[in-house]
């Protein structure tokens, strides 16, 4: 069940950090998501964004700013990831949220000690020790265009609307927002049959554009989560591009799936957006057709408001664009909301073999595409496999991604009587090779 | 490149500890495999297995038994799984591994400390903290005999013979040897085309006898390994049993691969043979026929040693042959050198796109199955997807496990001129849902 309405999500409510209070913020004090920060060669600490600033819990616990908090909460403030506070489960990070909340007010006079650190002077990490990475593929719309490229006729299988297809991806490869990505290396199909494959860098490096929900409260191997529980074990949503090499991965992936062509890098948007914070913008799921099955029983959901309404966007800037100081161009702007299975139905079909998730696990929702081409989540889809390129300011044009390029991923929730909030930018440069 | 030959491979080298040499234990003092173990509830420590018993390697470093070792080894030594032992690359190994050797061997006096554990007073964990797992698909008779059973007229891809195929696995769900395996639910595909698929427990549920290798060194995002360097990335290798649900993986795999099929348990021995036990057991790789390609460049070895000669075996007991003191029969035995793709070229595909590999990463050899079919590695196989069923002593058949089938994998080399090793047992019994 999404989590209650309360005094954290008032639109009305203000901070005394004056960036928090501007329009175009992504972190007004209704957000309040975490992140781990590093200043220089410090130890990284948690925080919380705030407008241009950064709270450190570790100065708050330390200082006893943050008081009445239960002991395990304040150890897990302290740590260098989220994965202790993960696991605690959502009434703790709730009970947290109430306290941050009061503490940023307008109402509430900013304590003596220095618990804010500019965000300009900090630099990210990943937000959690992600021990397992699974990328789902719950956007119908990107099934149906990335099966039309290879099936015209029958694009979508015959399991694609009874199951939630994912597939195991690498953990050790996801990067924080920034980093810059190498383009990868490797084999690709032989011109003709019989010829030998080609190996050199990727020639179809793509972006994905999606959104990661991380666990929370982990299960036990051998305990399935059952659907009414299954947002009881999500700690919150960031943004992850998980990018791809379409050439590496066309000529790999039979039988047994992605492999290369993804694993040398997903990126992550450093803020966790925690499930409290979105629940003014819960909203129906996608409305399936009087022709779509009914979803099995242990994938049923007894909640009209299991969708979220959260836009993902896609923009783009060129190493001339940015040569020439041309803002980045946005290429595509969809809804997680749109997806055929929700967040729920993804954690509980996950676990249902008895497979077990633990705090800080990640799971991709796969590229969110929604029906209109304005609305791809790929450059797969945009450019029908590279053949109709995109023309960019400058002139140029993309089929696939070039050296230098960067691809920025943003994400918001609006609702018309809410605040809106923000997911920060996830944000990568292509490298040569 | 393998490993040199050394006095610890002294075939006429006898151990102080009496068990370590009678002739059919898998731990002589030519073995010496890494291992975690627990006794009763203290910490996990790491131990060296030497006949029925255990050097423990925390008494002997604390009690100056093992003196003469840089300090990096003897904090690793300490730890409470191999992650930091493997993170110091092969020398480190290869000292520590003559120091035991020359310690255990029967010339020196046994030291005054007690050192020693017996093997029946401690359970045993997972040797690694292991972050990421893959699973290849190197043997090529496995593969074939898959692909027969869905593509009879070419039932092997084109791209086998040029790209060592893998998968990501799940590497929460990673247990170790003597775990009970639940019997995973999952969605089966429906009866007929228009009809609903089942939700139920897997009717056939199947093992797959596999080779571990365990990761010792890592490599940083964006640098390929070469592949002259592989092998110094390995750590060693143990026994893998991977547990597949092949209906459920039957109805989920397209179009992204294994996933829930899968992802319930993987099995792992708890001893890891060091590279530089196997150096003895050291073999040309495969004979490849006229017809096939060669590799290409990134993946072609100088190295005519590059197979190892490592025997698996599964062997299988039903709860009715336990009750009535039958032994457990041999299912099947099979060589890992016969499998089409070496350690060295999995590693090394690996990291071709610039993949991290971390010390304790799992790269499992897929299946490892002969050409004939007392080799193959899976009951798919052995009983032609459960069609010609398997008899049992005990007049029972088995076309997929049953409940209370215990599968036991078992590995050892052997060679003319050394000492026989073994890997110690893999063994998991399928509980009922």
């Amino acid at each position: 069940m999404p989590s209650p309405l309360d005094a954290t999500h008032d639109p009305h409510l203000q901070s005394w950090v004056a960036s928090a209070n501007l329009p175009d913020t992504d972190f007004p004090i209704q957000n309040l998501p975490f992140g781990i920060f590093q200043r220089s060669r410090s130890q990284p600490r948690i925080g919380i964004a705030i407008g241009d600033y950064i709270v450190d819990l570790s100065v708050c616990i330390q200082n006893g700013v943050l008081t009445d908090l239960p002991e395990a909460i304040k150890v897990a403030c302290m740590a260098t990831h989220l994965n202790p506070l993960m696991g605690l489960g959502q009434r703790a990070i709730t009970t947290l949220r109430h306290q941050l909340s009061h503490l940023l007010e307008v109402a509430t006079p900013p304590p003596d000690q220095e618990i804010l650190v500019p965000m300009a002077e900090v630099h990210m990490l990943l937000p959690a020790q992600i021990g397992n990475y699974t990328d789902f593929y719950a956007s119908i719309h990107h099934a149906t265009n990335v099966g039309q490229l290879f099936r015209p006729d029958h694009p979508l299988l015959p399991n694609y609307k009874h199951i939630p297809i994912a597939y195991h991806g690498r953990a050790s490869s996801i990067v924080v927002s920034h980093t810059p990505i190498h383009r990868p290396q490797g084999q690709q199909r032989p011109a003709a049959s019989g010829e030998f494959p080609s190996f050199r860098p990727s020639q179809r490096l793509d972006y994905e554009g999606e959104v990661g929900l991380l666990v929370g409260r982990g299960n036990a191997l051998g305990e399935p989560i059952p659907i009414h529980q299954a947002e009881e074990h999500l700690f919150g949503l960031c943004l992850v591009n998980d990018w791809s090499a379409r050439d590496i991965q066309a000529w790999e992936y039979q039988p047994l799936g992605p492999f290369l062509g993804k694993s040398f890098a997903t990126s992550l948007s450093p803020w966790v957006i925690p499930m409290a914070a979105l629940a003014p913008f819960r909203c129906s799921p996608l409305q399936r057709s009087v022709d779509d099955p009914e979803p099995l029983p242990y994938l049923t959901e007894n909640n009209n408001l299991s969708g979220i309404n959260l836009t993902i966007e896609v923009w783009l800037s060129s190493a001339q664009m940015s040569q020439e100081n041309i803002s980045p161009i946005r290429l595509s702007q969809a809804s997680f909301a749109q997806l055929y299975w929700t967040a729920a139905q993804m954690i509980t079909h996950h676990t249902s073999n008895g497979c077990n998730l633990q705090p800080g696990d990640l799971l991709a929702s796969g590229t969110v595409s929604g029906p209109t081409s304005e609305t791809w989540g790929s450059l797969l889809e945009i450019t029908h496999q590279g053949t109709t390129p995109i023309q960019l300011p400058t002139g140029e044009q993309r089929s696939f991604l070039a050296d230098g390029d960067e691809v920025i991923l943003r994400g918001y929730c609006e609702s018309p009587n809410y605040r809106k909030i923000g997911f920060g930018d996830c944000r990568g440069k292509i490298l040569s090779r």
